[in-house]
């Protein structure tokens, strides 16, 4: 009897996030931070009871939440519009006004830990170190702050601290697939991982007890695997195959196991790993992508995660079963709307396997348009999680092509790799012999192509447009590098001593660096472009932007520019993101 | 180890409101209006999941919210900002885009009521017939609408309607004091109460069956009390007895029981009448006033309801016990820094025994200021129900006095007749021999009271500072009446049929209406005075306050006046709610 419309493309844009969650001690207390207002908050729930309430009205996103262990209040971490530049502050359970707890301005705080009687604060800051960092001890009755540990050679995180607060963990930050961790006990620093000259990485590690280090890493192998550090004894011993691509690790103290996520790919598993049975156990999982777990002292398990077609939401497994504890998802428009990916893979310039994800517009709203999408990071990957934009230029009748070219994460060590000290090459080719390999397949029109990326994949689109033109009826970059030298130059001082190995040397490497940097290539990027940045981006600073829209203005081309006041890399506030995506759906129907 | 300040006092105003809801015919949906973004929405659950998610984005006001019996959407009633000017739309039950479905822009859409398969909609509006309204079935099939019922003498309400649509029940209103109810059958008008020369009214009536009708009335009695209306034998018959002051009526059919609230003074309770047995039960609440009830197929209650120290929630009983299915509270405020109302009683000038609520500012936060609210209405009552100003103004230290002078609701027929026809005497010695008994009694000190009302409060604001003005520090009046005659005059058509009986004649009553207008008493209200008005209210209009405040300002007065654009008669959106309220204070503050 009634009909009613189609969803508009706002609707796409009314998804909540949530950004971190914590849980107070007696697990009656969900805290998690989510932008249900518009605007990022940190909200709670009374569990059983899933009815969130508000606790703070700062309207900023949060990068951390941790709940003291006496369960008196909760640890939240802030920047300021995307400063990035990460405060430690302490929230009353039933929310108000946030004390400062370590705030210097000029600082980024990250990775709080607390002691077991939650008296003490293990962190790592810039303070003192803006290039390495340090790990301080702040004592929490007597005020005082004792610097812990000195980052030095590479950047330095503390990753976790003994019951005893005798011991710690660190990772050493050399390059994204070159991270070392070291057991810090008496002021000696000892090496997780056996003596080789290969690069590896460790991706997470920590004490099972004061004596028992286990770590997550891919030390003599491709992928990452479970090992164990005997403290003791100072031995190394593998305890996984290589083939589950582990990545992090959890403890579950009440069932003496732990959970570890696997990785591989596009998609996340869960496994436990009993540590008297020595058991291995598949946990089946509610969504496609694990974000966070957080192990109760019940053994209960809590998840935030998501699918490519539903958004991050909170789940909750007793008893092997899950529930979920919130339900975000895109209001007004149904499943059969929402699009699940295509996992395709084709061979690249030099035979490489490369995979990739294809969300298909529907036949009947299909307006014939391929978007290549090469993602961020770039030692990341597209996997499917749910990203507003992909639904919402679905649903307006645009495929989507996301490559996972060389140097996309998940797919093993040597393949994270190949794009270091090649950004603009390889990664570039498979780009482009994945477009080739999708028209050849009838998955897309050689007029019909779209290029948009953010980040690293705002960097692909610049050099893309500059190099191979021809492909492109127009382009979109999003916070892109467009200049690598400029770029080594201006990134967090703690990301610098990882800029030679990943990107290049501006003195050594000057040449591969001028043919690998967009602004190179101004005279062949003829199409028309849209250029988003964030004012205070401190990745991809602003000038990356300002200095090629400047050049292509200057020589007359067909640019637009919008620059996000409030935002840094990303877009914290609801009302940016819709005038971000809305914009670029209208230069891609002026285009298309 | 670490302090948290005490709440802020927008705090106090970050507490949500829940207006109305429906429930999905399965009951596996609950669908709300909430202003959890600070604006209202429409927003729904999926329960048993309580974490709520948004159905509209409209940013209005729901005056209704009606599930259609086939569940297949929602018939949902919105105005403009306040306008009261309600249409009908239909909403999808995963939300997006409205559709009309009674819309007529200069017109108000009242009570909503579905056949029982689904297929036509009843209502009352103003279309057609601005004083005394029309009834209409509209046919969702045919798009053909029906004028069912026209109405005369008085505004005419359809209340109920049978499960053959062959018979219906309407209200009619010859004053808030004189209502009374009618069986329409086959053309035939018959009155559910015998007749008397007495006036009485009906609060609520409804077909148990095609031949049973159950009223509350107070016909012959003071109070209400639940009769039976034979429609064959057209027999009334008194059940309960009179000392329960039953108001709202709900059928259980699954329980074959009646619920009805009593509503007696300052707290409500609930009442099961077993139509089989004939039994009473009282069942115990979680609140201390009941909004709404809806029975769900199941037999299970939900509730929307609220205290003094909790605002609005919804809860739901099963097995005979409640759970909260939502969790509005006040945030970062305590339970101990909020307050519940002491109930005190008094004798006015002429004996009469008057009730008041007295919400005590705690004795280390006191500023030792009382703040007089008479309530609007008048034909109201203050209530242990949530008011984020009354316990804001309390934890700043103010104490509040509200009484329910004569007129107030719910304290039988005869107390409410009292205010009829004496808007400005009675009422307002009340408010006077309150405050004597409160200083006499160590309540007040004569030099530190603060006079402060809306509507018909704001009305007597204005009254009590012309002629009382030695009383108060300073006065604020929020969409007050300070002229009879102009209000007589600028109400809404459908309640002009009540103004005599309400208010007086404007010829006949000239001298009295003189004698009880504020704005005759221009000359002594020499405090300073805050005036707030919404611009779009329909009732008391904003003619209302722009008078008196040119009036004072041609006096040289030191009269603040804050309008807001977009709201009515209240206050719809948080934002200008907190504007409102800090107004209020800074203007408090300043007066102390």
């Amino acid at each position: 009897m009634l009909t009613f419309k189609k969803p508009e493309v706002e609707q796409f844009f009314k998804v909540f996030n949530i950004e971190d969650f914590t849980l107070s001690p007696d697990e009656t207390q969900l805290v998690y931070s989510t932008n249900l207002t518009g605007f990022y908050n940190v909200w709670a729930m009374d569990l059983p009871n899933q009815y969130p309430y508000p606790l703070t009205f700062n309207n900023q996103s949060c990068h951390s939440l941790k709940y003291d262990p006496n369960g008196t209040y909760i640890l939240a971490s802030f920047d300021q519009d995307g400063n990035e530049l990460t405060q430690f502050y302490a929230l009353p359970t039933r929310g108000g006004e946030l004390e400062d707890m370590r705030v210097v301005e000029e600082h980024r705080h990250m990775f709080p830990k607390f002691s077991k009687d939650g008296k003490r604060i293990y962190y790592t800051s810039t303070k003192g170190n803006k290039t390495y960092l340090n790990c301080y001890c702040y004592d929490l009755e007597t005020k005082e702050e004792r610097l812990l540990i000195e980052g030095e050679d590479a950047s330095t995180y503390l990753i976790d601290v003994s019951a005893d607060e005798e011991s710690f963990i660190t990772l050493k930050q050399f390059a994204n697939t070159h991270t070392l961790a070291y057991l810090i006990h008496n002021g000696e620093a000892i090496r997780l991982t056996p003596e080789t000259e290969k690069q590896h990485t460790v991706d997470s590690a920590l004490f099972t007890d004061s004596s028992s280090i286990y770590l997550v890493t891919d030390y003599g192998e491709d992928n990452g695997y479970l090992a164990h550090f005997d403290v003791v004894t100072k031995k190394f011993t593998k305890v996984s195959d290589n083939d589950m691509h582990l990545g992090n690790i959890y403890l579950d103290k009440k069932g003496n196991q732990l959970y570890l996520v696997s990785s591989k790919g596009v998609e996340d598993k869960l496994y436990t790993y009993c540590l008297e049975k020595k058991e291995w156990n598949e946990v089946s999982i509610p969504v496609s992508i694990i974000d966070k777990l957080v192990i109760g002292k019940s053994g209960c398990v809590y998840l935030l995660g998501k699918t490519a077609s539903k958004p991050a939401n909170i789940y909750k497994m007793e008893g092997g079963s899950w529930e979920a504890l919130t339900n975000n998802r895109v209001p007004a428009v149904g499943d059969e709307d929402l699009s699940e990916p295509e996992i395709l893979s084709y061979q690249s310039f030099d035979g490489l396997e490369v995979e990739a994800l294809f969300f298909r517009a529907k036949e009947e709203v299909s307006n014939g348009h391929v978007v290549l999408w090469p993602h961020g990071g770039p030692q990341a990957s597209e996997r499917k999680f749910f990203r507003s934009y992909f639904q919402f230029l679905v649903n307006r009748g645009y495929s989507i092509f996301a490559p996972n070219f060389r140097g996309s994460s998940n797919y093993g060590l040597a393949y994270m790799k190949m794009v270091e000290g090649d950004w603009g090459h390889g990664p570039r080719l498979d780009n482009i012999h994945g477009l080739e390999w999708l028209i050849e397949n009838g998955y897309a029109d050689r007029d019909k192509i779209f290029l948009m990326g953010g980040s690293y994949g705002g960097y692909m689109a610049l050099l893309l447009h500059g190099r191979h033109p021809e492909y492109f009826k127009a382009v979109i970059d999003i916070f892109g590098v467009s200049n690598l030298f400029s770029f080594i130059d201006s990134v967090p001082d703690h990301w610098k001593p990882v800029m030679k190995q990943w990107v290049g040397d501006p003195v050594e490497d000057k040449e591969r660096l001028t043919i690998d940097s967009p602004i190179t290539y101004l005279d062949t990027m003829t199409k028309p472009m849209l250029i988003i940045q964030g004012a205070n981006d401190p990745r991809v600073v602003k000038q990356e932007s300002d200095q090629i829209v400047e050049a292509l203005h200057a020589k007359g081309r067909e640019v637009e520019y919008l620059v996000l006041d409030d935002e840094g890399h990303g877009f914290s506030k609801k009302e940016n993101e819709i005038k971000v995506f809305s914009a670029i759906l209208n230069f891609l129907e002026k285009h298309v």
